[in-house]
């Protein structure tokens, strides 16, 4: 089989990164160019240190020079809110080219189109059949996959009303920018925090939960600041009064095809997925409470290897193709 | 004046270091001795090394060779949860001997007194009057103070009736013990939940809530273990339909003679308060909704430095005597 | 072709987990038993949590049932110095089952053989050939590994005759047994030197660096306990006239044929190599002095990941089947 | 006794925000006003938010708004390299105000006078005599004050010839601006070296060490950067045919008079002076060398601790005043 040709738009930032360094291990696909504004001319390796040895590629900001974007049978978009939009508008690119979008720029049902393109939110999870026909691929945000995954069982069984929700994600998730909670000295054994009640993902979430007839579930969502890289940890309490071990099975059910999201017997914890495109969830009652843990790697089943999922879903590959990864662990 | 001599049992752990580096700095204090059963005849600094050329005191394991319990004007008691009670029992001390106990064995009411010994909870921003005319203290719980700090202008109020909180603590506040969670390679960059929705400081929490004649207010508290060494911090949710401003003048009203605890405007974090005894409260509000953000320095106003502050208030000083402490800030 | 038969003796420890990551995506191997004295019967997953969903063996303390010791076509030995040895005397262990022993026991020639079986220092940059007929590896320590890729180019030049080395490891390099260097309270933000200038690695280092009818280099050698989990840094400062641009071809010419390991003209850093198999070096000269900086991953090139080279040397597969690693980079 | 009035010059950064932390518990310093251009107008705990409650203080940049700069009686200058010197020839100071510049623009004889301003190197353990008769102080760095206390009895002794030395320091060393190797995701887990043999603290080091009519001692330094927020740690390498039993009493009676600097006779680490203004130092022997380890908290001991010690000397104070500080210890 020839290999799939894939470009990166926005090499340069986490998780045009990422994506590089799981490409680069993927026995179907072959990278034809990686575009960076800010590096265009450097080698990708001078970049992503750590990818000395693995790739002579350098940053492209021209695609003419490697044959145009329709050199590439997909383009993972890995660029900011909005830029990825006005990508699509001010490049013309051949119609059979199929994108995956890591912003958040077309998540939403009533932004999921630009021009010809039409969206389909990339949560396999639900989405599964659709992600398989799609030609262009909205990515879901990182605390949005971990909170829906821990509560999508819940609400399609009609039990989820009202859920309070704290979450906590490692430095990563706010990108390489510079900024006052970004400095180490600040960061580093700290925690703060922020958009409380307000967190942006709450709408896809919101999209997700929503059954059909039913009222919309009320996520109070308060995120976390963590003084840690990478990984998401999530708690959800909600009035419940199934038993556990219903809801044991309810989840492993429902989680019976996915290959990467896991109901754990056991506690979990953040470091268990770290490095991995794994979920891990795990249920614990008390009185008539139910608490749901969440976690998962906010580059990786977060971000870029939930998009690399979807490209092997969409190419007709197996969908752990180049996704079995080794942990971090410690 | 001459100074108030103290004694210290268990000084060879996390509180009871805390409650050395904090007394041999105040000006109206002379420590007599520090007990401990695993380090007796060791140098203090040979087991708390930050206080080389700070002190040449030797732990005992022996009362009588340094005058016996009795020398002591006030014993700080920093044993473990059941080892308090069973010292008093076990000792001979002299009733005219204060007592201040930083384990749970004295704090709820029903449990609040042996022998001629009746203990006060030691939250001054509720009890002061009471623990000025003391001669026991049952010092308050680490997360116990952070959430009661945070909760209870709204329980005064009124308008506490059921809360979602969750509270990540540092390591420090398991203690030193060796554990598989306290093992650096498990937890740095790490996260987990423990003690769902059953954490034992749910008990004094309750009870200082509870107002008379009226319901229990329902704490739905999840706790976290943190990747950083010091410091509580809490983010607790509610309905409540009064006003921001209300909401703030109320705290600060509440809390306008505390010298340790403040209501900030502008948003707060952990770092802030670690190395201090203060705890920093801010008010988030969001439609019908209310987040109540707390932190605390789990050793200072969650253990040693509140033992001081009641100590303080005991023998008449200042309160803030020997608490104007340098926060580490980075 | 048929997979190659795989058991792990101490599979329960740090190293013993990073060889069962790596075997489980290693196309050509299946492991067919991991054994542990101190969790025989418990779920693999149940140890190393992050291995859920990847593998439903169980721990076994029981060769016998699981068709004995010679059911594995190679054996990683993954338990505590002085253990090795012991385990290969008191078990019967067929002649043709390969051995890779990752502890310090069989590494210097004086004490390279125990009954049949006769040890090759397992460094494939300089012992390649012999590895691949090898039967016996004696898998290098982790600091030696660093010190030793930084220092062989100049030994084998005849230039390298004083040197004084720095060097600091993660948490991991000392093993998942509590103490009280292990805990996290302690490790956070900390640095400490510890068997200076005699550390056991340097036993195997002189013995690498020795060349023949020259004196022995002098390593001065600190090591330093870091407050990370994975990784070792090296700084090596020593005495050179040689211009840098023939020193920079001198270690890409030496390490030419190494597939892992890798002269950098940039800077480098410790989370260049974290999570992979790599080393990385950089060379900076200034006035008489030339530093050599190195870095690698101390749990997989350091160990269990250069065990595996190993085997795959062994048993005639490419050198770097299973250990093209996605690095956590962040 | 009247309080002395200091001014701070460059408040906002890390030295400026510890330094008002210490002056604001000096029992015998009133701040008059802290300069900012940056932030001017703000209250100074929404900068450093730590200090909320201990001061309602806003950051100026008018000092004739506080009645001009002769209002203080002693400058802190707390701004970046070259700005100071800049600072003094544009702003028309009173000769009777006392000035200890943080930076590093008078620290060498050769450039240690402005205008009618001479300025003494304020290193105490050396230089106390002429400390407490001066009038302006050049504030030595950190690097060079953690090697030189290490190194400076073995000059004096007159056995200091070659000397290697790797030290690491905190994220705060590197003030508060925001660049790549500052963002936590890349600084956290991480270790790099930099600056390698050619650091700019060498001259003031050299300076001190070099004894008259003796060879300048050569100290080959190889700084790196350590994933934690505040501290110094240094180990120094050199050859030496003294007894450890001399050295130690080198050391302790070099620095009898020292209240801040200790030899220590255990194992000596980081965390032991974090928040304190104290340096340790630990001596180890093998073979024919000698280790010197020493530490320091690089804001205090390093920066603004010892400006304090520095202005307490210039003005007739026991040199402790306001530095009994509580280690943070953990």
């Amino acid at each position: 089989m020839e290999k799939i040709k894939a470009g990166i738009v926005g090499g340069a930032g986490y998780t045009g990164g990422e994506i590089i360094r799981l490409l680069n291990h993927h026995p179907d696909v072959a990278v034809s160019f990686i575009h960076s504004r800010s590096n265009a001319g450097k080698y990708v390796h001078e970049v992503h240190h750590d990818l000395i040895g693995e790739t002579e590629l350098k940053f492209t900001n021209s695609p003419s020079a490697v044959g145009g974007w329709g050199e590439a049978e997909v383009l993972f978009l890995c660029v900011g809110h909005g830029e990825a939009k006005k990508f699509l508008q001010e490049n013309e690119i051949d119609e059979k080219v199929k994108v995956i979008d890591l912003s958040q720029d077309f998540r939403l049902h009533q932004h999921s189109a630009t021009g010809h393109r039409k969206f389909v939110y990339g949560l396999p999870e639900i989405n599964k059949a659709q992600i398989k026909t799609a030609n262009n691929i909205a990515n879901p945000g990182c605390f949005a996959t971990a909170i829906q995954l821990g509560l999508l069982p819940l609400s399609e069984a009609g039990i989820l009303k009202e859920v309070h929700t704290t979450g906590i994600t490692g430095s990563t998730g706010a990108g390489q920018s510079l900024s006052a909670t970004s400095h180490f000295s600040w960061r580093t054994n700290n925690i703060q925090a922020y958009k409380t009640l307000t967190h942006q993902h709450l709408q896809e979430i919101n999209q997700s939960l929503q059954q059909p007839g039913e009222p919309l579930p009320e996520i109070n969502f308060v995120p976390w600041r963590g003084d840690f890289p990478r990984g998401i940890f999530i708690s959800s309490t909600l009035s419940c009064n199934w038993e556990l071990s219903e809801l044991n099975d309810l989840y492993e059910n429902f989680y019976k095809e996915a290959p990467f999201t896991f109901l754990s017997r056991q506690e979990i914890f953040l470091k268990q997925v770290v490095n991995t495109n794994k979920c891990v969830i795990h249920l614990e009652r008390a009185g008539t409470k139910l608490v749901v843990h969440s976690a998962i790697d906010n580059l990786l089943k977060g971000a870029s290897g939930q998009a690399l999922q979807n490209m092997n879903l969409m190419f007709g590959l197996d969908e752990c193709e180049g996704l079995n990864l080794k942990a971090t662990a410690f």
